[in-house]
């Protein structure tokens, strides 16, 4: 048994802590938002603030929203720097910036601590499964020190290189998922629009060269209209706005990924951003007023 | 054993033709640009015009490079049209225009004939290995008909819908293949622009949503600089093209399809034309001064 803190137990949070605790963990917790009796009732040790989680756990897990919540916790006034210990280890499983993460990363370890980011893909599906995918950036000791702790949580665990390669590769994964479901909803709505059923038409691609899981799973949810979340196109907007703005800070452009995160930002103008991702296909259906019922 | 013709013997057209030969057809053959002992050396009978192949053929296949090519064989002087019998079958595997192709097979039907059209894809490997997949379009009795003949090219046959389907699929398949090509280039080369090792990043992305048949091949042809098509950026720009023409008929916007058509023609203008459409990435290096080495 460790001493774990954790700091975010929102959607993700919540199940992936309780995993902890499931394990045999004492769990510290501190939330913005829950009652310390609502932290108790679900097993965790409630903590005063994000210092207090820092100063009473050997391990230190942040699950936030984005890039500004992380250094909020981490750096802010009765944050988490202030009440760690030498020899902790920090592990930040939200998704945000990789350049930002560097710099967290080299902060954390100048206070004789060491850092992880490990952000995760899967949803809350995953997160209440176990089944996450965590993709890690860090070295290799402190990889090892959290890997059991990772296996309560998922399934799917990757060294993939240093401070900042596991946000890497989250951006990487969300640009590929976004401009594949772009993809799929130009492609279907051609379909449609040309008169042709788009279902056959998905079908007969998925033996090809055009197969890929988002063909296979938001393809289906395009067709049979379920487009209940899933992963909602509000957040995979933040997370592409993390993918530009890193891209710019490397002096990259991305000129696909920009104009699927212009038209999830139209997507989610259009009332859809608490919609699963594979409801950019609205989007597309508005453009070419068409929908994906063949005529 | 049927009388076959033949039109259009390139590097796709002629391995078709010559499986329609092993399978015991009379394989009636008319070249633009191969001399007749040419033809005859193959196993094919020549002709001295595509009229000359319909009066000679029940069944008469076309696979030439692009639409006005298609209409030019069919429906020019000393075309296919002006030596058509009532009855015969006109099957164009040409990967051409939905909405020209519509147009086509009212006029060949117009004279008492059949009309398909069925490109394929798999590329030359598969032409020559008999495993093509073919995307069909036309009535359900000349599918029929013409399957015992598709069965000797290919794998994956499948009837899609009316005339102009098996185009409509083509296109929508040629869709998806360029951005996912896309989206592996920008997630790839960002992750080596953020210092990250590209190839561990693929590995840890193919077991979750990210997972693509181009992630898988196509990637891995990225890292290991492997160009030589496969199938060419050419002639995908060619498709792309067929595309965007055929949406702005249909009154319908490809946003993220314009954006990949225009880098595969700025791959073009570099001199990339010849190489494998994986070699896109070779662009987005480019454009970001950074290879899939990681730094």
């Amino acid at each position: 048994m460790s001493e774990i803190g954790f700091i975010g137990v929102g959607i993700m949070g919540m199940p992936m802590a309780r995993h902890l605790v499931a394990a045999g963990h004492r769990v510290h917790v501190w939330s913005r938002s829950k009652p310390a009796e609502a932290l108790s009732a679900a097993g965790f040790e409630p903590c005063v603030s994000a210092r207090a989680v820092a100063e009473r756990a050997e391990v230190i897990i942040t699950m936030v929203s984005d890039t500004p919540d992380v250094a909020q916790v981490l750096f802010g006034p009765g944050g988490v720097a202030e009440g760690l210990r030498p020899g902790s280890l920090v592990i930040d499983m939200s998704s945000i910036s990789p350049v930002a993460t560097r710099e967290f990363a080299a902060r954390i370890e100048a206070l004789g601590c060491d850092y992880l980011d490990a952000p995760v893909s899967g949803g809350d599906v995953g997160a209440r499964a176990a089944t996450l995918t965590i993709m890690v950036g860090g070295r290799q000791t402190a990889f090892e020190r959290a890997r059991p702790l990772f296996e309560k949580l998922g399934r799917s665990i990757t060294l993939i290189g240093d401070a900042g390669a596991g946000q890497t590769a989250k951006v990487a994964n969300q640009i590929i998922v976004a401009l594949n479901v772009a993809a799929v909803s130009e492609a279907l709505v051609f379909a449609a629009k040309a008169g042709v059923d788009p279902a056959r038409v998905r079908q007969a691609l998925l033996g090809g060269f055009a197969a890929s899981r988002v063909l296979e799973l938001h393809g289906e949810k395009m067709l049979t209209r379920s487009f209940d979340p899933g992963f909602r196109i509000e957040l995979h907007l933040k997370d592409l706005g993390v993918a530009l703005d890193s891209a710019r800070a490397l002096q990259m452009p991305l000129p696909h990924t920009a104009v699927v995160a212009q038209l999830m930002n139209a997507a989610q103008a259009q009332g859809l951003g608490s919609q699963d991702n594979s409801a950019l296909v609205q989007l597309i259906e508005q453009l070419a007023n068409q929908t994906l019922r063949a005529s």
